[in-house]
């Protein structure tokens, strides 16, 4: 829950709560375990959310009940988010939710799975549930930052022509002539993006590939 | 892995294989386990793979790599996969992948998680990449059918040897000496992914430098 931002955590009817073993493995989230709040009754635990999504281990005909897969549900629970709680109910790692439960829920949510070993447990299930949420609430996307910058697409044309050039200067040329090999490298060097250290040492390269040409020619 | 459909377990240098405990906790998906490979090195995991991608656990300044998030890269993995393996690269729990076993992927993929808490453990981030998987897999999508198989790392090595070789013969090394250019071209074949007819081309450019040495020394 807490990888992924969640920190608002309801526990109906636990057997043991605290726990020793809960709080060795929360590791760096035992915030989130002490604020956890203690219900007897899934009722309590969701009276004032107004979406309530229970999951599914299996697509069972739970035909009163519409079933969307976790990606579809994400953003609908943002939606309702907007104007008030809401809530993902998992069941037991054993038997799931029961009958009376799912009475408690607007949907339900299945985690699309291998239909020959369908059986993630709840913890995988509540990680997949948690990613979903995240990935629906955030436009975020991994940027690493840059130090060196991108080779402009001037620089680009300078190395590509450099190419071209010692390609011509050391014989290597398609049979079929024309430009075909210098556009080839240029879109491995496009799909590369190149930076402008990797520019320069491309022509580098080249620039001494050429030395050793002309070296060759004054020696004949 | 089986829950998403996954059965193909290779393990580098595991401390401990096959182990009791991870027998039991594989419960129904034991037959993943019985079938893992073991392998001393990443190298040899990953040798006949078209795309290597690892996992970084931090949006770390990789700025040679490019960084996609788990859900950009799913889509990438099965296009590739359609010419030949692909892998997915775990680290260890603790310590994650080494730099070197960086420089055998052709890109990175990261969770997006908490920035406050972003340390999802090994078996959370197989779980998310191995749903990511899933979902592109079943998603329909347009495919641009891939017509040249990419390039092995087995392949790429040779690409990269013959560079080395080059680079020596045209004299342009680097002031510090050491594999360090090589590296930084090898870095940039991996992220341009290179099908087998590109690093055909770069190889038959290596070989025309190559001989117009040659033809430079037998004149001297």
């Amino acid at each position: 829950m807490k990888t992924m931002g969640h920190d608002e955590l309801w526990l109906v009817a636990p057997q043991s709560f605290p726990h020793a073993e809960a709080l060795a493995m929360a590791s760096g989230a035992a915030d989130v375990l002490a604020r956890a709040r203690v219900v007897s009754t899934l009722g309590e635990a969701v009276a004032d959310c107004g979406l309530v999504v229970g999951t599914s281990a299996r697509l069972r005909t739970r035909y009163h009940w519409p079933v969307s897969s976790a990606r579809e549900i994400a953003p609908r629970l943002l939606d309702a988010a907007q104007t008030g709680p809401v809530a993902v109910v998992f069941g037991t790692e054993r038997t799931g939710l029961t009958n009376e439960e799912f009475e408690r829920c607007h949907a339900l949510v299945n985690i699309p799975a291998n239909p020959e070993y369908e059986s993630l447990n709840l913890a995988q299930a509540v990680q997949i549930l948690a990613y979903e949420l995240r990935m629906a609430s955030t436009a975020e996307r991994p940027a690493a930052k840059r130090l060196v910058p991108l080779a402009t697409l001037d620089e680009l044309d300078l190395l590509n022509a450099h190419f071209d050039r010692a390609l011509t200067q050391v014989g290597f040329t398609d049979r079929a002539g024309g430009p075909h090999l210098v556009k080839r490298l240029a879109r491995i060097f496009n799909r590369a993006e190149l930076d402008q250290h990797e520019t320069n040492i491309l022509r580098g390269f080249l620039a001494a590939v050429e030395a050793r040409c002309r070296g060759a020619e004054d020696d004949s």
